[in-house]
């Protein structure tokens, strides 16, 4: 691990190395000697021996958990593509300090913490006036993007501030020993940035990539499918290029997303990624660096049309599939638990010679 | 509840009630209230309503959780149905014992105890002797059942037995104040009896039901075809009596497990199903008592082929579905915090006016 953070995009990018197979080796060979028939815990060897890869150590330890909401409002909101009016953004965050909100819930029954990023949302929260202001912090690119059928979301440098940002906020989690992230968001509109970013990155045709959301009308689905074909149109954007289609067409929570990726790949921890927004930063992250996609799992599957496109394209398979639309990072929160029996699994089950058990005939 | 329990089949069958839908409507209100798009945590819903309703209040518990592994050794071993011999099942036994299974850590890191039951295992294995005895008890109804291909596995008083154990053991659990069980197993050869159990009771073709256990080659799969075809043959078991076909194709650990759902439905307590034989168990339960569908949750589906078949006769969506195929409970256990994370999110999610949040346009 990098005990010095960097700080500029570049920089980041240059310390990123692939995982190493030699520990996944190392950690498979183990998996054949546990007393149990061969591998018949499925996916959760594949976890367990992805996560001793991605950390270095045949001893990992992923029981100190925090989810990161990343929160950021959206210009494009104006044109009408949400079911919810643009204040339940700062609403859903003062909820979320308080502890009454859906991801609450989850982490707490997961022994997870949530920290909760102003990215760029429009109200100003003071933390210091919250109850559970210790769990906010507040490092605003901007108050909300730019309407992006009028022009790009935001500067290449506020792009740029986003996703260092993200990394930074998350490098410290690490640095403080905390062992694995979960990826949160809250911004009203958001799915529509996503959408776009989606459609850019995988190719994928709007009809498959634009969904309902939190819940839009047949009405309201047409529009929002018309402002992301606009908002593509008008900006451009070059889908090589990480920064310019955030910059273009993403939001502020999603560059976050996308640098609290690049940290989990700087510092060599796994990072857990809920649905369809974080799915969204996560193809930023990968347009900047496609070694970070063996830091992360997929907590789910979301029912966002779009998100098994967006899952494919960076060949992940979720583990979840039950039916979840929320965000907040509730899909990844309820992964961590298996990924955490996964681990447990993995370091604590005997093998047949330690359990003295007669093996296969 | 009921605090005295009767110990005979019919007298216990007779108490057994669906769940009430009341309670379910009542608890849909609550979910349409929480701070979040309508129902955008899908499934999590469907399990804390479906909660509400077995227990019949708007404040369950599931944080007390057991796993109860039942153990049997199957005469049927004798023909080569296994890949691995048959004192495994003891040895296994004394693992759980000790701690050191696949089941043992994922119910740690669930926080949930494991109690195992020698319904029928070979070996005399004596708690009293044995680190982590108190986790064991010896309710064998006999040293393994007879090969099923020579006459019935056992008689038909064992077979209530053996379900009457399993409602005792389990009703003893939930009176001490256990919320909720997942169901476990161990037998070697044990796929064998719950495939046949599938294939009479479903009407699945023993192609499809019948898979390859802890992993038998394409010859010994072959030969299990042709046993399970044999037992059935000879056996004749009539599928609309579930102690018929325990007693002639069955085991004890799954008579045990059909007792277990029954006692769940008796004490209106959730029961979580693990994969192949506890679902066939849950065959066997059914087809004495239908009203127990709705007091069960799958855990997951198995890579056992024939389970998918079961659970849709069964009309049961698993929770998970990750490529588990060991038994011991793990894909029950697993599936206890989804359980629990979906209760915590229904009990402490805020509303929209609790929180203060403006609700969709």
């Amino acid at each position: 691990m990098n005990n010095s953070v960097v700080s500029d995009l570049d920089g980041i990018l240059k310390e990123i190395t692939p995982v190493d197979r030699g520990w996944i080796g190392k950690a498979k060979d183990r998996t054949s000697r546990l007393v149990m028939p061969h591998r018949a815990l499925g996916r959760l060897h594949e976890i367990s021996e992805r996560v001793c890869g991605i950390t270095e150590t045949l001893e990992p330890s992923v029981s100190k958990k925090t989810v990161l909401i990343m929160a950021g409002d959206h210009g494009v909101v104006e044109n009408g593509v949400s079911a919810f009016p643009q204040d339940v953004t700062g609403a859903m965050v003062k909820t979320f300090l308080g502890g009454g909100a859906g991801i609450n819930a989850i982490a707490r029954q997961a022994g997870a913490d949530v920290l909760v990023v102003d990215m760029g949302i429009i109200p100003e929260i003071d933390p210091d006036s919250m109850d559970g202001g210790e769990r906010f912090l507040v490092r605003k690119v901007a108050n909300g993007t730019t309407n992006f059928t009028k022009g790009p979301a935001m500067t290449h440098e506020e792009a740029e501030q986003s996703v260092t940002t993200g990394f930074q906020v998350t490098s410290s989690l690490f640095e403080k020993g905390v062992d694995i992230i979960g990826t949160g968001d809250m911004g009203i509109g958001n799915t529509t940035p996503s959408a776009a970013i989606g459609a850019v990155i995988t190719g994928i045709s709007l009809e498959r990539m634009v969904g309902r959301g939190t819940g839009v009308d047949n009405q309201s689905l047409a529009v929002k499918r018309d402002i992301v074909k606009r908002g593509i149109e008008f900006n451009q954007p070059d889908r090589n290029n990480g920064i310019d289609v955030l910059a273009k067409i993403g939001g502020f929570e999603i560059g976050g997303i996308a640098g609290s990726i690049l940290a989990g790949a700087y510092h060599k921890r796994p990072v857990v990624i809920d649905g369809f927004i974080s799915t969204a930063g996560a193809l930023i992250a990968h347009m900047l660096c496609p070694a970070i996609d063996d830091y992360i799992f997929a907590g789910h599957c979301s029912e966002e049309q779009g998100h098994r496109a967006m899952l494919d394209f960076l060949c992940m398979e979720p583990i979840l599939d039950i039916g979840l639309r929320l965000g907040e990072g509730t899909g990844g929160a309820l992964a961590l638990n298996i990924i955490e029996s996964a681990v447990t699994v993995f370091k604590e089950v005997l093998t047949f010679d330690e359990a003295g058990v007669p093996g296969k005939e």
